[in-house]
């Protein structure tokens, strides 16, 4: 190998008459960002050795001089002392170059019954099961600072909002809790991911498979793969779990998006529910004044990113015909800096989360405003005999008129109430005013996934044990 | 309701000061594509009813009444009598105000502790766990079919390739089994989304539960739903499970567009590996010769409009604050339309590919040119003790001295042969003409996922099983 | 013709050996989308066939009869009695076999020296070009709107925001204008595009042109081209201004959803910076004291839509052959829906643009708040010989105590503020308030682009004369 | 400024209470990237300081030492010697912080009247435009290849494709003008958007102008802009001149996938149109005989990544309000990428298209194949009186009569077509042969945008005059 890796300067193989033209060789090159595949690359290999090993296609001092190179080269990395270089194309060909250079012919016979093929698709599902991994931990971590919040909060009361428009009450713990939900099934979605990228392509080769007497299953458990891909010309050449694992990515960073507009509204101080803790904010080079949360506006925008990725992949998908083609080596980029960027993402936010200062006066305040209340006045009616939709337009009625004279519906007395719904004048008592208050408002949403203080306790407390 | 639906005209309530703007209706109206939501609208209706009567926030007779006349609703739809109305903006509406035309107070009851936002996110799940049930049928159609040819040519030679050079034999049944597996994990993919579409969200009412006493796991058991949405809040507002099946629908069309690819590239004289049945085709209006491979095309193409659809669903939901906003009735039309072109696409290819005509004989052919075996032959002086990387180098300079004669390596003598590999002139006996023939290699490729027809009928076994 | 088409219901030509299946004529069918260019497909006909008459190739009595027949089909197009038959595909065939049903062979002979591949795509440049024009005159109309408003609101203050804080005080008039530029920026996109689109590809036939002696220059002249596609190849093949087209509609759309955001945003209870007119809004099913500012939200959801169209382009076009594929035939679909949604939004956004009431006081107000000005008192700072860096330090520590204390600057006596800046003490005398009220600032921002009030007027002035 | 930014390890200015965590700084910082701005934010900050100090806002001292500092900063990050540091941000602070550091005050006044955001804003534009420029070149540089390759083949004959079936036949020099024609209207398109790059935002200072009296169109014109933009909060916010020029961007890798898609098409062994100079191509590692045309199918797979670009930008800026947000950092990267995948790709192509080797004799042994002339017999039987529609059907006859017999129309005898084309025999006559000839029809297709040869030819001497 290392021979013909070096007379690349001169040509690609014997088969060429020419060597790579400089531009190729920087257009086509990808070892200065597959080289972080580096360590799974080394992991497969030993794998692969050992059952070339065991079926005895090589000899047993061979994959003894495998290990022992093998591990040189990844502490050689992990110093930093490696030397990548351009000219050796990827972080295969630098790692197996290094290997022979170490350690001879043995190195050489590492690539029997294997190709780049089957080995780059063996390494890129390693790493990304790996990363599958780390970010279910992070989403954990999210989803816990969530809780802790949403804990403190069962029974803060803010107005919940549809259309912008102030709706009904709901408590803020509740509110957290919707997102609570969204990156748990972000983290259910992974696990789907994991089962697809979890299947071992080596043992394809190029494409067909290959003549040497290989043991796949033997490599898969040694791996940790759950299975083995069915069929080699599949194998080497889709990219669907890398796809698929993306269009997850861009899901967590939608949910993530919708929280920043949340808490880049609730900071604003139109809105003044929350204050961000210092350190998640900047402030501006011209204005004294500013404290900005950049945090959640910069992951905002880095949701255009995944999604950007996500059609990067399947625009690269699109039409290729079987097996392997050169198109493929686009899928690392993408991949890699949406693993990074979620990663990093859910990391900071776990940590701002826990960093968000309430202010439950400023939420009470606004929920007093905007007629909060008003469909449970309608559902008082409803529970006096009127039918829901005529309850509605009487409200709206009083609704109309309170608002043209600038007060809620609580400032009423309740000869004003009769005056003001006359439709429903004589359903109207004096307990109706329990029904207007905050409190007895989401008190009465007391079912299974409702704003009640009470459920959202007990929705709480199911949550935890879900996330053990 | 009537005479508030009715009253629109005039205003939206008794809140509004003056009517909607025509362009407004226009514009806002879902009518004309939301209508194909009324069935599962009206078993949602039913649902909600039943459990409102068991609940006792209805009588039995306003449950029979909302019985009689959703029936004869759904009549009225099915015979294409029921009128539509622009004016009542979408399909809950439209039936809404023909129950309580037909029921009377009964009708306006209905609507007691549920809210639009609630009832559509129902109505969507509810249709969209129908059309992935449809979709599953149609996948293992396709995949039925793939398998029926594959199994007719589990020994037919053609050449594999990378990068549309010959790369080595393989089988026609292993290469459609590739295909077999990418619609096996898109059916996989399928059952996936199902689980996280199959959950409730009625009871959640506009945003935050509703006062009344309701009983939702009831509605879930009566609709078949395997649980209910945790959060009222996030039951309104997110649209995620619409978007991981179109990005799963995405992979769907990529895989189609794969084979598209293929099937176009086969047609074509200059390979001319296949004919599709004429009425598959279409001709040119002015070129009298022509038979064009249309429909693969056709799907080719539309790969770009359910990507399409994917990208309008993540926008749409980006920066989206809670709860509900109107945005999301932009979730329709990319949602149906998604779920018409892989239906429609999938029921299409699986009569197509039933229709293919293999020309065995120029599949063969095309795999005795372009050095098909020449990895065999550098396998087998590996296994004479060459390592891999020289056997490579010295046959890939023999490759480059029979291209330049214009002839392949099987038609050398031994003696040339001798010649040409000089490094490994003394391993090559006779039996080497052996590992150069197309029915050699094939048949060496003996292991899992490997292209031997005694692999290939292996698997179609097993997938014949999975198949069921 | 006739006879040909008709057959189709046997096979497509005498070339093929079975009839079209019913699944794929309704697969590849595109009479109920396309029917929409039924008039440009007319008018190029008609041009063809002038030219064809003009250079002797069909005689002047066949002209004679096409006119007539196309008069006829044209009317019953338009009184809504033409019978568009799936069978006949798209509406090319649908017009010719009516053509030929009603006038005989003079219809056969419209179609020498033309084929569907350059009648398509001049079709579809005729219509595009007359819906540019149209969005063009929209653009200038809500272009307008907005400057409408703005010359009312030159002088009414609210605070610019960056990063959702109070930034600096801004006039709204100025803020309105931002608009006006973007929309004014589309404006030239479009213009840019109409070029490109332009450009007349009849006479390219096929691919490879025609051995018909026709005159293109001529053709182009009558339906009003700028000039002649160069390259037969390219003519059939591209669709490259339609893909143009929908990426300046997607900045359109951007724009609007920019302005959507802020306009539920100001509408929201907590900013209340403006109403808009009830006839733009909806209520709630549920919710009586509900007014939504649907138009907007949908129009941003819109935004989506769009941007699907455009990737549905893209990937569409990605890696195909020259020349003509059926690909191209998904072109139509996203460029029709886009048009309408842009034209649409457009139309509706410049009304409701003009019916917005805007809340002076509530602005003014919101402008007090949030140290709106401390960098006016940096820049006094600096004027009197302070570093601006040193000033912007100073006045940052002054706002930090202001909070503490829950004050604003202008709130300080003298001596208070020497004492809260004591870097700059020596360097503040009794003017210094002049420059911290809102009316100041923004007038001392008076130069090309500023807010001052007479810079807004001047700009409004020259933005109503580039709107001519 | 040193100060300040020195003391940001303990807080971002005073009015900040704790220091930005470790983890917000890497999330937010920009320097690693935004520093291949370096260049144009010293040449944007002494175009603002040469103007400062024409307007006496700084003094000449000043603007000299500013001069002198920048001189020197440029010097240091030409020999790789200046240190870049994570701790300040972006590009612009570690300018600002190292020109403080070497001139002291005078630095510090550089930032007057200006802001981070105009600051940014300007640099973008500014380097944008010298890309657009370069971009040009390149395109000019691969039209330039493609109009020589033309000229050696205007009369290089080989079969016209349409849904990858014979059409009719072309001159390879037609065939490659197409391309000319795509990457011409990429080149006009980039001068369209080179347009709106080229307008000053500087001077909008951090959203509303500035109460310096400052030039800005001094500023504009010492910086090559065409004019300012007119609005301060649109300078600073809007990025649809980034959008637009990566649709253009996008545009030319959708072109390049065409051509790339038809080089690995011509270089497959089923084609064998070309072959690719071997310093264009890569072997395998596995498979000694491969030489595969990796530079055209990475360039394909790179569509993925600009479209993906466009899809984050237009995500990025979707329902952004005003003004200025954190999201638009993400601006950079996409737009960085687009810009290097670009012109990479370009120049690379254009050195690869001028060393194809032309297979002639392939293209026409091809073009002898499927029936390419028939629409000429069909153009034949017109002239002789036929209607158009009539002829296509009785050569589709005889077509499929052919087909049959596995033999060509120009292998009958004119007795043999007679028989086959019963309905046209009279019509037919000796002369029929010279239509059926390749170069017979190429050249009858002369007309603008046709394929005979003396049209290549005049298109390639008026494409060379557009060249310039």
């Amino acid at each position: 190998m290392t021979s013909q890796l070096h007379k690349k300067g001169e040509a690609w193989s014997a088969r060429f008459s020419e060597p790579m033209s400089e531009l190729v060789k920087r257009y086509t090159s990808s070892v200065f960002f597959d080289k972080r595949l580096a360590f799974v690359d080394i992991e497969g290999s030993l794998a692969h050795a050992d059952m070339l090993a065991a079926q005895k296609i090589i000899g047993t001092d061979d994959l003894a001089m495998i290990q022992k190179g093998m591990k040189q080269i990844r502490e050689e990395i992990e110093r930093g002392e490696f030397e990548w270089q351009l000219d050796l194309e990827d972080v295969h060909l630098n790692i197996e170059a290094r290997l022979t250079a170490l350690i001879g012919d043995a190195g050489k016979r590492l690539h029997t019954g294997r190709s780049r093929n089957d080995q780059v698709a063996t390494d890129i599902r390693l790493w990304l099961r790996g990363e599958i991994d780390r970010i279910g931990v992070l989403l954990g971590t999210l989803r816990g600072a969530l809780l802790d919040l949403a804990d403190q909060h069962a029974e803060t009361i803010l107005p919940g909002f549809t259309h912008l428009q102030v709706a009904q009450p709901v408590t803020f713990g509740h509110h957290l809790l919707a997102y609570f939900e969204m990156f748990s099934r972000d983290a259910e979605r992974m696990l789907d991911v994991r089962k697809r990228v979890n299947r071992l392509p080596l043992g394809a080769a190029a494409l067909a498979g290959t003549s040497y007497p290989i043991d796949r299953l033997r490599v898969a458990t040694t791996l940790g793969f759950d299975g083995v891909c069915a069929n080699s010309l599949d194998a080497v050449s889709d990219r669907d779990f890398a796809i698929e694992f993306t269009a997850a990515a861009a899901l967590v960073m939608t949910h993530v998006s919708r929280l920043s507009e949340e808490l880049v509204l609730w900071m604003s101080p139109r809105v003044g529910f929350i204050d961000l803790a210092d350190r998640f904010c900047t402030g501006s080079s011209i204005m004294p004044q500013k404290k900005n949360p950049d945090v959640a506006e910069l992951a905002r925008g880095k949701t255009g990113r995944v999604n950007g990725h996500l059609v990067a992949l399947l625009t690269l998908m699109k039409g290729q015909p079987l097996a392997y083609n050169k198109d493929n080596q686009e899928d690392k980029e993408p991949l890699f800096d949406t693993v990074d960027t979620v990663a990093d993402t859910l990391r900071i936010f776990a940590e701002m989360v826990a960093g968000i200062t309430v202010k439950a006066d400023a939420m009470r305040a606004a929920a007093l405003q905007g007629f909060a209340t008003a469909t449970d006045l309608a559902d008082y009616l409803v529970k006096r005999g009127l039918a829901f939709r005529d309850a509605h337009e009487a409200v709206a009625h009083a609704v109309r008129i309170c608002e043209t004279r600038g007060i809620d519906l609580a400032d009423l007395s309740l000869e004003q109430l009769r005056a003001d719904l006359p439709s429903a004048a004589a359903l109207l008592g004096d307990d109706v005013f329990g029904y207007l208050t905050l409190e007895g408002s989401v008190a009465s949403r007391d079912h299974i996934g409702g704003t009640a203080p009470v459920r959202v306790r007990a929705a709480i407390a199911e949550a935890r044990k879900a996330l053990g």
